[in-house]
């Protein structure tokens, strides 16, 4: 979760929450750290009632060296997924377990007050739930459908989200609170979740938009000024006539996305608005869109052929609403992967539909609260402070 | 050079490089690390000839404690830029400084014996040169004009190597050395020397193919197979009728790279078989040529507005034989990019030619040898063998 060198603060707990070190004497080996840095950080961290230490029971002989182990009772953190029209939170302690969850329908449209106000009450609900007061909860994960300046937790113009551009969401909460935009939030849950081991992974979330969530090297790429993953605008070939609300031609999402795929349907007289309607018809067996959902997945294949050539992951994860109809939309886009992109980058190339499906992005707002607080940075702030 | 987090004996050279500490106490504080430990590596370095410590002249009274410094006259690295028919090297110090150089033109098709022979041959008279004996060679970095296996140093398909595919070229030098292909080794180059403060950087060279160096979050991105950055066959709209050697058609490189480019000049009845015959057709002022090199750099440009949406970088260089008439390369490149990129991604992005021109392969392929040198595992390594 932190560097992999220790020697900071935040590796000492990292060190202990794994059980790579369970004394101070542990500590002192793994690190090199001198014992006085060692002990001056532990009992930083039991002030802080981040660690405890405890006598072991048994002892073969003489004075049994104290036990330290992560106290993660006192503390949780809370992952929120707000979506278009849902909300969902769980609350998570501090190795990524769920303790307690919450689902409801809310239309991101009432704007940041009253869908804020909702979250809020929400997170408290599952305290109490849990058994744990609200100064237990140590940071918030927030995901939201739209693009982010992560720096200062804003909605940067985001199309459909009326009434939340400039927002500064963090200020909404009594805790420190970290906003990302949804497809980078499910890129991370389903990363540390469903493949923690790999080094290069693609989410591409295929809803009424189209984006990507990029982790390189293990963690989030989120591009100079974070809008990295921003897939949906990238122009595909033989759709010049097709127009996007961009001002450009041949956008990927206003050729393959849900919304582009429910106003082709409904001209060809098949009511549909959404991209849950494309999945419905889909799933009745309508063969419209059926062939609309695997000419989509080549149009999506086409990009991400060029991006598996430009980027070579080892794993590129379909989410989204879209996905729900996975056979059909991953046969096309293996279909022009593999016959657009190099063979070196697609021998061992794995691509999949999301295993962490609708919990990735609740999931992943919770990982982000976790690693910012467990990361050398804050926790030395915390040390310190 | 190595990671941020001091504790490692390749930081405590880093520390003492950088001038951060001067002595073994500055170590001790900066770091954390235990007095007996330090002292533990610091000796190692000495031991090692990376490190020298010298009493002070001046004394305020009292003994005085005594300076550290990296002891950079004994060590040399060489960096080698291996083009089609072009062998250059730098000689450098660990700090990166250029101690000597050498260019000579050598075909890459005459094979690996025979190249890499002239390599070694002309090292060790530039060791000669600068008054070092073979022994202060401690690494080397090549960099090839085709794919490697990184990890293993071997060719992989080159396809204008002949001779070259899985040969061991890291066996055939007495120093250990690493392998890349030129376009990693340019973007290093580039990113150390020119934007050494830029977190996302392209690179991207035009030459008779087109390819491209990633450098993310300040380091070289290679992927899962080391293939990385290969765009030259990624699609382009509007030109299906272009077929590539690859065997798939409208490849950005089969319609925009140098030898394309040449052999429709040729169609038109101009005499021209490389890029740098392309080049001086341009600087002679055909108006036939100018006009397919701006029309190049509009589809580069193509390409590049889909990697600025997904990768948001913050510069992106523009470097070989090409970039010698980049007035008329970049003009094309701007106009695209700006036109089809997110207004986000592109209104801090900087576009602009390669500063370290021609070094740029053999000053990269350098920093590949120091920073692996000096990387802490390496050093880990050495401190304990």
């Amino acid at each position: 979760m932190t560097g992999d060198v220790p020697g900071t603060p935040g590796d000492v707990l990292t060190l202990i929450g794994s059980g790579s070190a369970t004394t101070r004497s542990d500590l002192a080996r793994i690190t090199g750290l001198a014992r006085s840095t060692i002990s001056q950080r532990v009992d930083a961290l039991i002030e802080r009632g981040l660690v405890e230490e405890a006598h072991a029971g048994d002892s073969t002989g003489g004075r049994p060296p104290r036990q330290l182990r992560l106290h993660t009772e006192d503390h949780a953190v809370a992952g929120v997924d707000l979506g278009a029209t849902h909300c969902r939170i769980a609350l998570m302690d501090l190795t990524g377990q769920v303790i307690a969850e919450a689902e409801d329908p809310i239309r991101i449209a009432e704007g940041p007050v009253t869908v804020l106000d909702h979250v809020d009450r929400r997170v408290r609900e599952l305290l109490d739930r849990a058994g744990r007061p609200y100064a237990a909860l140590r940071a918030m994960g927030v995901g939201v459908p739209g693009p982010v300046e992560f720096a200062t937790g804003r909605p940067n113009n985001p199309p459909i989200m009326p009434g939340w551009n400039g927002y500064p969401i963090p200020d909404h909460f009594a805790t420190m609170s970290l906003v990302d935009n949804d497809v980078n939030v499910m890129a991370l849950g389903e990363h540390r979740n469903a493949f923690p081991m790999v080094r290069h992974l693609l989410f591409v979330k295929v809803g009424t938009g189209i984006g990507c969530g990029i982790v390189a090297d293990g963690g989030l790429h989120r591009g100079a000024q974070g809008s990295a993953g921003d897939i949906g605008h990238i122009r595909v070939s033989g759709h010049d006539d097709v127009t996007c609300h961009c001002g450009n031609s041949a956008c990927l999402e206003a050729v393959a996305g849900g919304h582009a795929l429910a106003r082709r349907l409904t001209e060809l007289g098949l009511a549909a608005e959404t991209g849950s309607d494309v999945v419905a018809l889909v799933q009745k067996g309508s063969t419209p869109a059926l062939r609309l959902v695997r000419e989509a997945g080549r149009v999506i294949g086409e990009v991400l052929a060029g991006l598996v050539n430009f980027f070579n992951p080892e794993v590129i994860v379909i989410g989204g609403v879209l996905a729900r109809v996975h056979e059909h939309l991953m046969a096309g886009i293996r279909e022009t992967v593999y016959q657009r992109s190099l063979p070196l980058a697609t021998h061992e190339l794995v691509i999949v539909p999301s295993r962490t499906g609708v919990d990735a992005a609740a999931l992943g707002a919770g990982t982000l609260a976790i690693e910012h607080y467990l990361a050398p940075d804050n926790i030395n702030r915390i040390v310190t402070c």
